[in-house]
């Protein structure tokens, strides 16, 4: 099977930078190697796989895969639904399932593995979680502040000297202040123990599991094109042994038929040889990529996992900041219901005989004056 | 009735200054006059009005009134229950029934009247009530700088990429977010409007009456003042008339009986003239007495209703704040419901299908090579 649609020679696509920048991933050297058929530009084979068979319908029939890449796929005529191709978890949209061709820039070279498609999402996943720690990280300064000031103004000595039902309803409402100051500093610290801190603390594993899964899949898909270019080599190899073979059969020497035939014969052996060592090759590729394959399986799986415990995790996080603010609603309310009883406790006529019976001066009447 | 307990001679309180400085109240100027009897010190009256009484039960007998800065008491034997005496209001710890004396400083001596003492609380009561406003726009300011907070918080473009239904219900914390900023800016304006402003619109009027007040009760004390140094002018002189006329009886002048006859009748007619005069001043003095009397009566229940007024008033103030921050904390609890409802749909696997039909490079998986 000589690759019929060998793509895109001497690729070699830009470090990927992610939006954090602290993790780069290593670019795959896709090693290039020249090709004895005609190439057909990719994107006649992502946009019109089906024009591109019925064009090529000669060949098609002689030839039953195509190589992109290093990795060898069967022809576009060949879909996902077909018994040898069924997906390996059906109706799941595993990773397992849908990143095998390299991913295609804006110009349609594929320039990025799909593995490397997988790994920019959970990079970015990563990202999106370190966000929310720092939105929920604000959210507590804001609560600190709101807290801090409330506890300040309950401390205030505003209208402290207001005597009788009245006054106490109105300490009880300082009170209150500070009770609501004392319900959104726990908020505040809530939110960093229970909400803040299990963001930020996903993350560190999170990320050293991705570099080693990167650097994995990498130097098979390195160990692939190695085997690839073996492959090529050998091919090229038997195909000029071949040749030579070939001009010799038809060569007719008569003074020398003895020497003649011996060369047919070393070239026939050598023929044979290369053949051989074609076949050791083709071998020895399978084998890589299939090791690549079952990695890939493995790992994409390990990775959807991953995403997974990512989505629960913050879900549950958001859920406790939700339980967190509902609580601190319902703190709040109870924060004022004490004012609202000594409110309706309030009676002038009880103040004011408190306040008479501590500051009358006498209540004996004038009289008038006798001579 | 020759004032057996004259009290205190040449007093003049000093000017009250209150907490607040803007109304001084003016003092009562209290005109001395000097007494024929020995005084007792005030504290006595107050402290020890029954051994006073037994004390001095010979001139108890004689005098049935006493003066206190020429205002004209009952003797200390007489209690409030006794018919004469009954309370104004009985049962109703009303400020015109408990405020007829001057009130005593730390030394034991009256200085101020008990009018000044109403005055006074009502004063404080004013003050109270600004510093309440004081201090809800201490919460205004803190409410307005929380809502500012928040607003700017949740306008963060903080993990805006994250996708699916987990994108979702992150955007909707976010929105929870500027509608918790809208519910405390809502709360912010609300008391401004329905607790700050009611609380300082009340004073204005307040104030002026206040001042009103004050000013109709001191010019009638010191009317009465200058009606008691009539009565004591008059008293002397009728004193003096008497006097010369017991003189001049008792001389035995036989060289001139006409002369002397002459002069007893004159005598006798000048000291009915002083005893018509000390009538006629007694009851210039009982008749300033009574419009005192009438006016402290009536403006100490016009006091009491203000204060009533002023109870009331911030009782619904403060009853206001209590409903606004009620609404708060509901209006809170619903803006986090969205929140949990879209919670509760994040879903991993559906979030998965999105992401891989929107990102997937292929799912054509790799075959063997053929030679």
């Amino acid at each position: 099977c000589p690759s019929p649609l060998h793509l895109s020679p001497s690729m070699s696509p830009p470090p990927l930078s992610t939006s954090e920048g602290s993790l780069e991933l290593n670019a795959i050297s896709l090693l290039s190697s020249s090709s004895s058929f005609p190439s057909s530009s990719p994107s006649d084979v992502s946009q019109k796989p089906l024009s591109l068979v019925s064009h090529s319908l000669e060949f098609v029939s002689l030839y039953f895969c195509i190589q992109i890449n290093c990795v060898t796929f069967p022809l576009p005529s060949v879909t996902p639904d077909q018994p040898e191709q069924q997906l390996l978890k059906p109706n799941e949209w595993s990773y397992c399932d849908y990143f095998w061709t390299d991913k295609k820039d804006p110009q349609g070279t594929p320039s990025v593995g799909g593995f490397e498609v997988l790994l920019q999402k959970q990079l970015k996943g990563k990202q999106m979680q370190k966000e929310m720690a720092e939105f929920v990280r604000e959210r507590i300064k804001i609560e600190d502040e709101y807290s801090k000031n409330l506890s300040k103004l309950s401390q205030s000595p505003l209208a402290a000297q207001e005597e009788g039902t009245l006054g106490e309803a109105w300490a009880q409402l300082k009170r209150s202040c500070h009770d609501e100051a004392e319900v959104h500093l726990k908020f505040s610290n809530k939110l960093q123990c229970e909400v803040e801190k299990p963001l930020l603390t996903f993350r560190d594993n999170f990320k050293k599991e991705l570099k080693k899964y990167d650097h994995h899949i990498i130097d098979l898909r390195k160990q692939l094109a190695s085997r690839y270019a073996g492959v090529e080599k050998a091919r090229k190899a038997l195909a000029d042994r071949q040749k030579d073979l070939e001009v010799k059969t038809q060569q007719l020497d008569i003074k020398h038929m003895n020497k003649h035939e011996e060369d047919i014969k070393k070239a026939r052996r050598k023929s044979t040889q290369a053949g051989d060592e074609l076949m050791h090759n083709v071998d020895l590729y399978n084998r890589a990529q299939s090791k690549w394959f079952e990695e890939m399986v493995t790992t994409s799986l390990e990775l959807e996992r991953l995403e997974v415990e990512r989505v629960e995790m913050i879900r549950q996080d958001l859920r406790q900041y939700t339980t967190l603010r509902h609580e601190t609603d319902m703190f709040n309310q109870s924060t004022v219901e004490p004012v609202d009883q000594l409110l309706q406790s309030v009676d002038p006529a009880k103040d004011r005989e408190l306040w008479v019976q501590e500051h009358k001066t006498g209540e004996l009447r004038p009289v008038d004056m006798d001579i």
